[in-house]
């Protein structure tokens, strides 16, 4: 496994953007995941049928209003009504939107059939101190149903000192999943002072193993944020404190240990473009599934939103693969 | 959104007493609110058959006895009695009244049929200490469909360390709200130790962040404290540390924030005619819903409690809309 | 409301024993409740068919081996023996005996038929701290059916820092009842340390704040001690800090925060006779429905336990009222 | 009550071994406890038609393994063998063995019929600290239907700041019990920081204390260690502080206080011949139903404790009461 | 019982390598555990139906993603694929694959029917502190009925302050094994500051104390470390203070203490050959029913695993029984 050894952080992409070299690392096949026919049915609906398709994800989230507070909103003040949201997401052709029951039970129903919905089932305020951190129930897997969803998003909080809730918590949501043939997607963030002192919740080893935690506890969809080096990695257990991995690398590696779980990138914070559609590529190539932007997307106007999302259907049409 | 941009924080209002103008910023019709045919069938009932009509509340809430304890009815010792308050809602036509089991059990009966019940679930006392502040249940979803009433009250303490259990406690609420077509009305008050760091409870950030909360966790109404500028302002997360908002454009970023879920305006302490009638046309102009006022009204004698109903009731006929 | 001004604190009594001038505070009649079949059957057999009847209750309670220990049967040994307290409930006609369920399970057989039975449902030792003071359940409302109780007991810790499980403990209870149609008798008692803080858990403010809790959680009937002005009063939020307040205006004044919850009186230690005597005159004139009395009747010989009820069937006699 | 006044700690026994006067205080008979029937016909079993019989109990319980580790064998080594106490248990002809869940599952299916099951409920280990003792369940009453046991056995840390929580675990017990007829062993055990300010878990105080909750909160049957009087005595509440009782008129007293529910004696640690068979013989005459001894016997070789369960029986036919 | 009296520690074994001496130490027959027909029927298929057969048991456990993180597999990276895993346990003929819910749900159904599966019910990560250990469910016993496993597994921290919850949680699952006929492997772990102070996780005392706690909550099988002597056995309480066993006789010792149920040797952190294959040769002369070693098998090439397990094969054939 070679990224194990150290090289050079900034190694060029070998290939130019168009070019139809196969994918360094291809994603796992759904038939190969062990699905049931209601989660296979949903899955394929999502990577096949809606947004860029040819088994890929384009999904835009908008739980922020919740996790972050309406500030997030500021930048675009269109932005603040959930519609704005919902029509990008249905003119933008996106596999799936992602947000919380009240926006989905007010505004989903102008849209239904055409978005496909991710119901996210947990999260919490920036408000209170985030030590223990925890993101209680919002919504269930019955109201997925309901609504007509295509899957379910759940956030763990690795290494959290409420990790014990979170787990009991997961559970039941992914026993309600597997009763309803409902996919399921964790937002997998380390989180918490224990991780803090090993590296930061960014770090190689902290993305690594929430990375495999949601493969051991049943993720279909992992949500990954890109692993990023910095000073702290000293700090991380063995033998993370001794990786130099490039950036690309890293986040091959974290797709690797999510294994059969289907990676999404995440966005993060509003950047520009040439780096945005770079990330992208290079995640694709390293096995990712898909992308899940928000700010980086609906932090703008809508014509700059809609011009970029054709960027993104025009690379993900480079990494199509047939159902298998 | 001009409401961002920093404005005289006294600004005139444009319309005087009595003026048709229509309101600058209209309220969300019942037919766009993805409704289920039970909560649809209650909520006309409150905005459109009882109180003023025209799609407005009018909402006379009772729950101080539990929330301050017996203090609050000293200024008008007839208050102590609950069927004060049931009688001035009933001669004052308002849209409802609102309160715990116990009141609703022991008097209710004897005004079934022409005061329609808003039933409050959840609630404290002041004694302990309100540092993790948490309202548990005193009633259920069902006492309230028992009991003929057209919809439930939850208060949510946004911010709360005790935000956990509060999430968890209100999605039981709403799945049984839900299920039984019951509309959910949501007291969302931002408290805590980290909201008074960041602002305090009466910061536009707070007020802010609680109204979206309560539309993202899906509340069908939402009753929200009027924002109130302060020199703690300063210490709220950008950008509204460096927002100069009037009043009114404060309230309107709220109601704006609560997108889709109707909003109550609170009445808070008792306070002058003048001013409190301003703050009805000034509410409604940002698209509130309604009022709910409490001791501004039956800490009055009962002629001057009528009274003033009896111009909140022409202040709210100038806001009338058709049912759509 | 003319308790609000200050008294002189021993104001005589305007009746001497035996006078029947009309009670100056009618109790609430039964048909004002809002009663279910089950608990106005209940209730009535409690106040009309057994004990004093005429709309009182005379209640034995039996709950202090569990709450102060066997230290409070030295006074008097035979009343370690449960049958004591049950034979003393038989002989002297009281209205019910309340206990829990063990003495109500291995004794209460043997008096079935004759002596009501109120099932108190949670309980504590004094042994572990009382700073958070909170009584688990030892019985439930399905075993008062089973056993044939007429009524259920449960004790609120008001502004205890665990008034949150309480209250929702008691919301449980509550809900058992109301499906079985069984009255529920609420021990409503001030506890913890900011009541301490406040006035302390006799002062007005504590007692008159736990009658409305009470009222507001749905107790049927309310157990209430009498406040007890000190000094204390003056830490007490205003406007009780500034009351001054006969004994017997301050009981009227919780009397009246209870509302339609029947109130009974507690009798605390045991004191003397004419006290206890004018303790039960005072309650009733100020619209109490009766008394309960423990440590004060079997902490004493049977006779003249016994002769101390006759005097109380006398006392109640005069405050009959006819079911309505 | 004369064990209210000062005796001679000392008190020799009036009756030599073997005499057969009657004994001072008789055992409640079975048709005087309000028993169900399924309730009534599994202590019928235990106290007549197995064991010494007459009315009275042997039990042998082996759950130190848990309580105590694998420590407690060492003396036997033997012992460690689960089937060292079931055929002792068989042999001797003991009423019961009381044990936990897997010694149940395992080893009971070989003595089924032989030997009555009492099966131990909860339990932990003595690894952790006791600050907040409190045993967990490790069985549930439906195991013990399941296994044809003849009672549930229940650890109450009477006294333990955990109360709380071992009252509503305790709660379950009871009335899942009486759903099956199921009798309800109580180990009585006073425990915590308040009890050992409060003179220890060994004082008449705690003890008299722990013996009245077992029969206030539903217990069939009580196991209660012997009150051992200490200079600590003196920091009980009073009036246990001045009490100076004999050590058997110490345990009269709280087999007194247990009122209907029968009294087990513990045994404790292992000590001699002589000073165990006059506790049995003081126990009885006390008005104990009979003794638990664990390591008293279970810590001899099989020939040595063999020999002492015959003499065992013989006090007990001494003792024997026809049923009633 | 020989093992309590001191031994030179390192007692050679008197057998050598292939010699068909028996072992010392007989295992329980199936006949004897007192089983339900399923769990007789999925332990039968375990234990000679599949792997090495003749009543023994080699389990390979591959939860070392979740419990260690990723780190475990940088030793040989092909081990970060669970196919890796399960393509050892299959062309090794292991009796089982022993990991979580995320892992067999995504990869076994390509195994199904050719490697037995045993479903790991609970787990945590290494990331936050492990003071209060407590492994959350992340699985249920009817996960592993719909997946077709053979056994589920249980984590235990015997000793951890968090025992109560363990306890709780184990009840559970023990209950719903029990319900399905699901036998029952717990991984009995002593840990937490107290087991710290008293000699440390792996000293005899807490080992033998596990072993005893597995099999009175009512483990069929339970998976042991073995004890490791050290100096802070001194503060273990008596009498192991006091004990010199030779590690062979401590873990003999240990397996006595399981009774009944069947006991399996961890590997732990990867060891030499020799080394290893002693350990095994030993556990089984000890009287354990077999192995369970990860990371000293999957940390090896496939060749060099393969040829590991076929030397094991070879010993566990000497050691075979035949049903009973």
């Amino acid at each position: 496994m070679s990224q194990t050894t150290a090289r050079s952080p900034n190694e060029p992409s070998t290939r130019g953007v168009g070019s139809r070299a196969p994918p360094r690392h291809p994603r796992p096949p759904l038939s190969r995941l062990g699905l049931s026919p209601g989660k296979r049915t949903r899955l394929k609906h999502l990577l096949y049928d809606h947004g860029p398709g040819g088994g890929t994800l384009l999904v835009l989230p908008i739980d922020q209003g919740l996790e972050h507070g309406p500030a997030d909103f500021f930048a675009n003040p269109d932005s603040l009504d959930p519609r704005y949201q919902y029509e990008l997401a249905q003119e933008g052709k996106f596999s799936a939107i992602a947000l919380h029951i009240g926006l989905a039970e007010k505004y989903f129903h102008e849209f239904a059939g055409d978005v496909p919905l991710i119901l996210k089932l947990n999260g919490k305020t920036t408000i209170p101190s985030d030590a223990q951190a925890f993101s209680p129930l919002t919504g269930t897997v019955e109201d997925a149903v309901r609504l007509g969803a295509d899957a379910v998003g759940y956030t763990i909080y690795v290494g959290s000192p409420a990790q014990d809730r979170d787990f009991l918590q997961f559970l039941e949501v992914r026993r309600a999943a597997e009763r309803f043939g409902m996919p399921v997607v964790v937002w997998a963030y380390p989180r918490g002072e224990a991780v803090a002192k090993k590296g930061g919740k960014e770090s190689l080893y902290a993305v690594d193993y929430a990375a495999r935690v949601a493969l051991e506890l049943g993720a279909d969809i992992v949500k990954l944020n890109y692993p990023a080096a910095s000073e702290k990695d000293a700090e991380s257990p063995a033998p993370y404190n001794a990786l130099r991995l490039s950036p690309n690398d890293a986040f091959r590696k974290v797709v690797e240990s999510a294994g059969r779980a289907l990676v999404l990138v995440s966005g993060g914070e509003k950047v520009g473009d040439p780096e945005l559609l770079n990330k992208v590529r290079s995640s694709m190539d390293a096995g990712a599934t898909g992308i899940i932007f928000g700010r980086n997307l609906w932090q703008r106007t809508s014509a700059d939103a809609l011009r970029l999302t054709r960027e993104l259907h025009a690379i993900f049409r480079e990494y199509a693969q047939a159902p298998a």
